[in-house]
């Protein structure tokens, strides 16, 4: 593969082009493309300005590990020339004994900055915020506060929003916008230029999602971390969609079985790809094997009305598909804040009509397909055909019905007890509902066909 | 229920309080909760400059119904003041003759505009755009950039990024950010300022998730949209904050065999929830016949050996998991980019190893799980329970192998048809592999058992 890369193939010519006409966002991915040891050469020769360009850029996927690779000297100045948030991302993946070297090279007043935003629990607003915001005391005139801005504009994250923090207390009182700074008399005092509003604000441990939910809902660049008033560091937009996408895949993921990857698709190793798949599917395996309990349970029964088991296939995947839909709409829900833990019964209260609507549809698409079949001799499902369709399609009801229950139910459940709602849950809703679906079927058929097949 | 709302239950009182005090998008919050009538009670005394800016808000739920409600004097204004990209997508859900009347009171060139901007399809970067940005010509200073900022900035959706236009062609040449532009010299050239390179844009038909998926790469606030070196307007974060939220509630409602609802989950009503289920529901089931099919051309089989009915569930659903891990892991990669349609063969490479790996280990799950309740005396599976078990074993292989290549490959197929690739891939899944499943199940069946049991 490296003789086929136009870099690692000796052109490193190619590599300088790119490095000194192309966006940094597009050096990172040709960087990402190229194996650690060959894109820790093209970095030797990278001016260090740029270095602290490259490795600002979060999507640089092996930060750590090239960080790691670069002259301890180097590294050390490079972290303390990235922006504050980037660093202690690259710090929070990399191993010991070069995380707490690494460390031992930087200032104490940053070492102290690092290692608090290292100690915030990951997803915590904390946990992706920086320190290098712009903050004036309220007593600054407009004026003024622009030329402070012009000053240390090229060490901030962002200027377009400025923070009135409380000199000797370091509480945050309001914050401006630099649209309505420049709009206005440079004479005005900044406090007085400011909205006459506390700012939206979230605490350290706000979950990122919710983070992402408030900038969204009042349209800001960033928003500030305060602890009990005090300012500690803001969160911006671009981190937080960077984040948001990451969520969404994690979601995404889970939803579907699999432990989160947390690097693309086609560059995972092929063992790692089997471990996040594996501990799952074993797990669904596991708890499916009840049905086959359950199938055991019945085996009289089966070995009794042969033309029961026809059924067993579409008739749990019904129960599968609706709870699926329930869990879908209702993870979707909690996600976006439109309803809470406490609202579970709420939502009970609406699948249960729905599912049994639903289930009754189902259930008369059963009993005419039975019928049809039946009628025009496609197939002899015995004298008592007619009892046959009507335990299908009462069984139908009564699995879609609890299909679209526990669909509903679980991610309630799983977030009740502080699992993440998404994980797993449609495999699980499925295997859930297989099992219960064969007693519901079963249960139906005894009643229904007692006396005549069982 | 409107007895008991603060604001229906008389107490106009509340709402004028949240009128004065709060944000805007919390006095929509509110608005969203009261049934349209009172709604539109309540803006009937909102002062104009504050209906605009509720109206700006891409939450407020019921826009266009409430912008009909007005007296047609009072829509005509609010539609001309409110920023174009609002208005455009309050036009775009409102019915005929009420959206030809209020387009008929506009000035002729915003009514070009609106009318250019409804005529892009829904998703498109130009469906999302504003008209509303600043642009200047390449020879005035950057000093003088700053003084027409300040004078156009009330009426701007965004000022950090400024457009560098060709004024006879419109032709878009550069683009710098307000923080460039206030840290530079207020007698350079603003051609001089700006960055020597050709802005990161869209055309008006790119896909808002890659318009996402380029601001989160490029770190933008601000996307031109250009046509053939024209520029037509900008998109900015915050609507693509708004539109990446909403793409993943369609997906991840998609995903789940559901269709996208466009309105909260609590505030739907019970019929149009029936009727984004059920068609899928539907769908899937008539598809799943096919199982009940299958099976009946296996009757013979099951009457001899009845014991391979007991693992149906079982196997099945391993299948349809694997599948559905296989399905998130592929959508995520595609969304992301990280793979395009013609990399499936790569896919297909991957999976089918991984598919074989991961069948042998649950294969070797059900033998254990089969061998330990024989031997403890749990369930008698008869004298060929060990043909039995390695029927199962093979199936799980055979099965699950399948599961994985079929769940990454419907992705790629409905992408390549057009569809979303994220439509009921995960139910669709499982349907297909049911389906094959059991054909697989019986044909190993038919080999390992033959002579014995079949």
């Amino acid at each position: 593969m490296n003789e086929l890369s136009p870099v690692a193939g000796g052109d490193a010519l190619a590599f300088a082009r790119i490095l000194a006409n192309d966006h940094v966002a597009d050096i990172v991915e040709a960087l990402n493309g190229e194996p650690h040891d060959v894109a820790a050469a093209l970095l030797s020769e990278v001016p260090f300005e740029r270095l602290v360009e490259i490795f600002d850029q979060p999507d640089l996927e092996a930060a750590p590990e090239l960080a790691a690779m670069l002259p301890r000297l180097r590294a050390g100045k490079l972290l303390s020339a990235m922006s504050v948030d980037r660093a202690a991302d690259v710090l929070r993946e990399l191993d010991e004994p070069a995380r707490s070297e690494l460390l031992g090279t930087q200032a104490p007043a940053l070492k102290a900055t690092l290692l608090s935003i290292l100690g915030y629990p990951e997803h915590s607003a904390a946990s992706i915020m920086t320190t290098e915001y712009v903050s004036v005391p309220p007593d600054w005139t407009a004026g003024r506060t622009l030329d402070y801005i012009r000053k240390v504009e090229r060490t901030r994250e962002t200027i377009y929003a400025i923070y009135i923090v409380d000199p000797k207390t370091q509480e945050l009182l309001r914050s401006v916008s630099l649209r309505r700074l420049i709009a206005g008399d440079p004479d005005d005092r900044i406090i007085d230029v400011a909205l006459d509003r506390a700012p939206v604000s979230a605490t350290p441990l706000t979950d990122r999602e919710d983070v992402a939910r408030q900038m969204s809902k009042y349209d800001l660049l960033a928003i500030p971390v305060v602890d009990n008033g005090r300012m500690l560091g803001i969160v911006t937009v671009d981190d937080i969609m960077d984040a948001m996408i990451e969520e969404t895949t994690e979601d995404v993921h889970r939803f579907g079985g699999v432990e989160a990857l947390d690097e693309p698709y086609m560059r995972a190793s092929f063992l790692t790809m089997i471990r996040k798949r594996a501990g799952w599917l074993c797990v669904l395996f596991l708890s499916e094997m009840l049905t086959a309990n359950a199938m055991q349970g019945y085996a009289d029964e089966l070995q009794k009305a042969i033309v029961l088991t026809l059924f067993i296939p579409l008739i749990m995947s019904s129960g599968g598909n609706s709870g699926s839909q329930a869990t879908s709409l209702v993870l979707r829900a909690l996600a976006l804040g439109e309803i809470g833990l406490k609202d579970w019964w709420r939502v009970a209260l609406r699948e249960l009509p729905a599912g049994i609507v639903l289930g009754a549809i189902l259930g008369a698409v059963g009993i005419t397909r039975i019928t049809l079949w039946q009628k025009i001799g496609l197939f002899d499902y015995g004298e008592h055909w007619m009892l046959v369709a009507a335990t299908v399609g009462l069984a139908l009801v009564g699995i879609v019905t609890f299909g679209s229950l526990a669909g509903s139910m679980l991610p309630f459940a799983l977030k009740r007890i502080g699992f993440d709602p998404a994980s797993a849950s449609a495999p699980f809703v499925a295997t859930l509902v297989d099992v219960t679906g064969l007693v519901i079927y079963f249960s139906v058929a005894l009643v229904v066909l007692h006396g005549t097949l069982l």
